[in-house]
């Protein structure tokens, strides 16, 4: 598909900081359980990896808040996982738990059998990035994605979910060479990842590294930002004829927001706790900045949905340079009342348009 | 007791940027669950609350810490919601579940009928202070603290612990009224217990914000620090002839450094996620700064403990002028090895004394 044929580029110029007529706006999870139609397709699919893994229903949660909303960017319906599932962890979704592997990397035998997947394993991604494309039609870009080498590390080691990242923080302090390997193959893995899936039509790409924010200053910079540097620096950075903008989301981040910034992405996004005026001064416009509504917000109502969603463009202030990408600070809650992501997506656009006057 | 009998007085100095012979140290929940005896005080005792609610026990229990290590103050064993289930709420600690109150506030009605609690019904606090003061017999200070007006009332409002603080953000968002209502009581609650713990002989106060980082930029401004100003604008400063220094401590609130310190605290607790050099920086020196190694660090074994040690007092740098008290970012973990402690207390000790020479 030609460039030319996408209707609607206001997230992809936004991302280069190139001037737009309004601060478009997606949602991180916005393909997710907030949405009845979501569940319903779901519950047809029969698992979380049931959905995931066919590339028509991908496809098709994919689409739907599309319909519903005037969002300005699709992103793929897939989980962080994938990677070290196709790594042979064995991934489970256990009903009400979150993710689950059956085979945790603990031991050093553990991290040397680690190995770059087959890219062959992830065939369905790449299938469903191609079939999502097909019926995006070019109406607006699809985002491709996957997690950070240190995220996806933290859930290989700890097995599932974790409050204090014991075991990977264990390894961390007692056997860094251990954890370096780890987070080399990922690298290396998430790279290729990428790659396919903007071979395969991703138009945009980001990196959720969700669990950066844990670690200490110092070993943030050493265990995660310089794998996610790796990452971003093979990237393939146009497709298409057009640039293949990079996103990096550090969950917690704020801090390091300057090193992220330097990394090589195009653009930071952000949680809530940030200030974007002030984090727009600290990244001197180098490049654009994505968020960063606390997801919460959404909870209050009408009138507090738009009064946040403005004091978040006021808060970015002017438009004229740099690019804002209007975002929640986090996924969107499965408790959301779908009404207003409607308020919040008309608010954005509306008020938007108007601080462009 | 007259504070001439204060044998080791290096944790009140150093608060107060006074030259101290080497960095003291103490650590968040030291008395706790990681150390066998404690588990066989509560086993004892029946419960956490049969625990916390005997001033016996709680005397117990927080002197255990000091029999096997050197560390340079204690604190009261108590729990921040005490206060909460003063006021009516129902404190329960379930099995392996955490906190949870029978009775959360979360509608109109149930704020309106919120009020400050007679102190009366926190004496066993107070009977407890008196009794540790009277056992530690001068050996080191002894720490009094609360939580802030926000981090209680988000347990109030969601009834236990969150890991979205849906119920309470609602509430910012659609009803800030109601929550301003139940800060200005926290506020006043949290004031009046304080002092309380100071007239008792507490020696030091620390207002433990655990939940103030997950607020939006501007909304922890208005809805965790101005009310954590109130309570520090009402302490007793001074007490038995000494200055009676107050450490707040914001989990995840290295980005508002700058205006945490300058709520009128002589210290400001920090997380790991804080260059300590940067934090000495940004705070000019005005404040003590309290931290801030990674928990998990003590799991890295002997090596990796003492060197963590040692980054966090070369971060903090020259300790000629100003004020540097060692402490973990965030509470010690269940599951530490007793033995890391005492590595690490005697690193800190050795460490500090050799950067002074």
């Amino acid at each position: 598909m030609p460039a030319s044929a996408l209707k609607n580029d206001v997230f992809l110029r936004s991302l280069l900081r190139e001037p737009v007529p309004y601060t478009p706006i997606w949602l991180m999870r916005q393909a997710g359980r907030y949405l009845p139609e979501y569940n319903e397709t779901r519950a047809r699919a029969g698992s979380f990896m049931g959905l995931a893994q066919n590339p028509d229903y991908a496809a098709e949660v994919t689409l739907q808040p599309l319909a519903r909303y005037a969002l300005d960017a699709a992103i793929l319906f897939s989980d962080i996982l994938t990677v070290p599932h196709a790594m042979g962890l064995g991934l489970d979704f256990a009903a009400g738990e979150g993710p689950r592997f059956a085979r945790p990397v603990r031991t050093e035998d553990d991290v040397a059998r680690l190995a770059v997947p087959d890219m062959d394993k992830l065939r369905y991604v790449f299938d469903a990035v191609r079939v999502i494309r097909r019926e995006l039609d070019g109406k607006v870009p699809l985002i491709g994605f996957a997690g950070s080498p240190w995220t996806i590390a933290c859930y290989m080691v700890e097995g599932q979910g974790s409050d204090d990242y014991r075991l990977v923080k264990t390894m961390l302090y007692a056997r860094p060479d251990l954890l370096h390997r780890i987070l080399e193959v990922n690298a290396q893995a998430t790279l290729q990842y990428l790659n396919a899936q903007i071979d395969a039509g991703a138009q945009a790409v980001m990196l959720f590294d969700s669990w950066g924010g844990v670690l200490a200053d110092g070993l943030f910079q050493q265990f995660s930002l310089a794998y996610t540097r790796k990452v971003v620096a093979g990237l393939r950075r146009e497709n298409e004829g057009r640039r293949v903008p990079v996103i990096v989301f550090t969950k917690g981040g704020g801090q390091w927001l300057e090193e992220i910034a330097a990394c090589g992405c195009d653009a930071v996004g952000l949680d809530w706790t940030v200030d974007l005026a002030a984090a727009r001064r600290r990244t001197g416009d180098r490049v654009a900045l994505q968020g960063n509504m606390d997801p919460m917000a959404l909870f209050g109502g009408s009138q507090a949905v738009r009064a946040e969603a403005r004091r978040v463009l006021d808060a970015y202030g002017p438009v004229g340079e740099g690019g804002h990408v209007f975002n929640l600070g986090h996924g969107i809650s499965r408790f959301t009342p779908p009404d207003a992501v409607a308020e919040l997506v008309e608010e954005v656009h509306h008020h938007s348009r108007s601080l462009r006057r």
